[in-house]
């Protein structure tokens, strides 16, 4: 069960290229991006209607796409405008169209009710266009429910553990941070700090500090139904980070956008940016090649839970403290599932 | 479902050699395939009665068959002659025996009621024994329903757009072909002409035409439940080909059977002819040699086609005038799937 | 469905290293196996009670286990010692525990009632620890049911087809051998006897016999529900095998465990063994190599039957002489599975 009427990254904008189909299963469904002539992303059912065949298999012709298998072709709203060999086309010759938004390096796709596709609820990421900060990303297939991996972001507390070979540190050091947990409307923001604390290695090979000890923050912001931004950092300590002022600190700005393919598969979008200043990056760009394995650390953690709740499907588990920040994210998602089938029930039965 | 009273392409004869044991799954049965020492090709059901281990892991024995697990023996008929160490031989020890025909260099198997199994019925392929012609063949295995290879061949229009890279030419041309679509009680037949018309670069190749046009056929001659056979060629324009003149011209013999494996997999045999005439044989060697890469063409079109049908079981497809062709093969192989049912049903409950 | 109040062989003790984790799928449960500071072994449930990861992605604190993804700290009866980040301990935070027997460089578990686990039914294997013996050992992943691996055992016929390019020899000899089955409360025994027959190449190249014949034997011993031991052996024609006198002669000790992972997948364990004497290692030690070929070729058929018997669903089997064995086998399997049942159904409907 997912939450349709929600925006979703559907890929990275380069992904899609000039004259490129991408196809790709979002909630499972069948979707296909391409791009207009002047460059315009847009996003149609990917399962031509005559035989089926994936539109991806196809190929643009202007702003149009022509099916792969026998020729019909469809306009930007998903119209069949053409049927080889004949004249009348039939009616019901349409596929699907999609809302879609190119921002900030990313398309976002809205799979539910296209009335209330509003881009202004999409969530803004301007680090990827800001050239003070540089960045990587990827995007990894999972094997995982997409909730599992927006568990893993809530609760950081396994940094210490997962991690340990990477960015880990002193897992007692996370354990130990001041944490706040608060939830909004539409989102969860879980806040750590480590006042005047012994800077990781890692911190202290990416920047040059004044002080022996530092102020470090960890804000996660959790923003229904699937992104997660992590911003983290430190600055000399007593400068008064908490209080805003992180001027010439440390800064890092994760981005998590975990979007279903399946019940059980995940397309696990993710970029990592620092700030940059002259004379540092080269030590910096070293926290930022660690990502791509961190990341990989977290995938094989939710792909082996997967696993294990499927074989003992219904079995308990048991919550603790630092579980706080998921279940406020997972009572969110439930809540808008809950909504959106009232109202599917409501038309379904008027 | 299958259609079970109905000749079925096995193998290729050569597939099954002197001493050899062939195991293959036709229609979700299990069978295997031998030699009797005088070269006679027998089908029995490939599962022993004792242990199920199917009997291809075992040897043939002079015209008898050796289970590869304890020795038991069963003669043509798959009745059990032999069980080491013991002197009786239970009486359900047998498995089932397949009537076989070896002719056309293919091996036919009737997996329905042995009484109706008249060979009279089975296709016939006179060109792979003919001098006169050169051809070359092979086995696909396909992951889709064997009506998504029928379709596929049905329907001749996707030639313009599924293979524009090998022998596509004008997808104009093929739709503006004048074509008849006839039916009769056992079969389809799908004829198209392009009269007067300019033939496509791979013709000019293989053939010295004598006029700047010319008249083109292409007969698709569907014999339920699975064989395609597909007549193609052309003559100078204007000497009568359409009323049977075609002599001197070019000529392309395919024949395709879809052999169900099971509900989902299909055993794609197709072979390839042209006719030859001296100093040609290598022009068109050219046509034959495209043929591997045109079929897997098709394999890529009809597995895409089988995942997106899943994906959206039941979702509706729509029709156009081209399917013509298809919808009537599928009605035929439809009520040929219900009469046999209903004879069963009759069977169960007299 | 499986005999949970049982031992199973888990592991070879030498699997499990100092420090070391072993994450196991054993009766579909979930195991992890490690060693405490002083080398004991110890089973628990592989999956944490907090979020489900496997607790063999974890690691060994001294004598505890903490998970790899929050450092929950299980002690050795799997009770949550310590939550990081908060004082207090769920009290339902637990895993379950398992007997654990390290005995004859095996490891034995007990999946049912612990009150019920005696390690005195565990069944002994000196040959492992007896220097007088030379011995290799394997686990094999099997893709079929346990007891088509049992069966295979219990009827040791199969030899003069299975492993006719092994161990095999004459089919016939194994086929007229002299057979007794005797069943106990525990076990079934097949007991083979050769009097005075021809010794197969393999034991005249392992041995040195002082007569053309020799009297030769098979021990089949099953101990229910997995344990398969076989004896074989020969010595001079005549000189009281029978009666018990075999030194002096050429022996083999098999032992065979086929523990289950799931309803379609088993843990192959198997051993074997022969006498050792000065000067005659290097020959027998040919016997050994051969093993590993000997049962990969078991693997296959074993394998082979599971798909054929999945592809035809209840369709009946026939029942030879031969079968006696697994036949009393499966009838003492069947026994014990139904009385634990009983035992259920009573607790749960007191």
């Amino acid at each position: 069960m997912f939450v349709y009427n929600a925006w979703y990254m559907a890929a990275w904008a380069d992904e899609v290229k000039p004259k490129g189909l991408l196809g790709r299963v979002l909630l499972n469904l069948p979707v296909v991006f391409y791009r207009t002539e002047n460059g315009m992303a847009l996003a149609l059912e990917d399962r031509c209607c005559h035989r089926a065949l994936p539109l991806s298999h196809g190929c643009v012709v202007g702003d149009q796409l022509q099916c792969g298998y026998h020729g019909l072709v469809y306009d930007r709203n998903g119209l069949c405008v053409k049927v080889p060999g004949q004249e009348r086309i039939p009616v019901q010759a349409r596929v699907r169209s999609y809302p879609v938004v190119e921002q900030d390096q990313m398309l976002w796709i809205w799979m539910g009710e296209p009335a209330l596709a509003n881009p202004a609820l999409i969530v803004r990421h301007p680090w990827h266009d800001d050239p003070a900060w540089v960045w990587i990303k990827d995007r990894y297939s999972i094997k995982a429910n997409y909730q599992l991996v927006t568990d893993n972001l809530m609760d950081l507390t396994h940094v210490g553990y997962v991690h340990q070979r990477t960015i880990g540190g002193t897992p007692q050091a996370h354990s130990d941070a001041d944490t706040q947990t608060t939830r909004s409307e539409t989102g969860v923001k879980v806040t750590r700090w480590m006042m005047n604390s012994v800077p990781p290695p890692s911190y202290l090979a990416a920047h040059k500090f004044n002080t022996p000890t530092v102020d470090r923050w960890m804000e996660i912001d959790f923003f229904a139904p699937v992104v997660v931004r992590i911003h983290t950092g430190a600055t000399d300590a007593g400068t008064g980070a908490r209080e805003g002022h992180r001027e010439g600190g440390l800064a890092f700005m994760g981005l998590n956008l975990q979007t279903p393919e399946t019940e059980k598969t995940t397309h696990y979008f993710w970029s990592g940016a620092h700030n940059y200043e002259e004379g540092q990056s080269d030590m910096r760009a070293k926290l930022l090649t660690s990502l791509p394995i961190t990341f990989a650390e977290d995938k094989v953690v939710v792909e082996a839970q997967q696993e294990s709740i499927d074989r003992l499907e219904g079995a308990p588990l048991v919550m603790i403290a630092s579980d706080a920040g998921l279940v406020h994210a997972r009572r969110l998602v439930a809540g808008m599932m809950e909504s959106e089938m009232k109202v599917r029930e409501a038309a379904a039965n008027p």
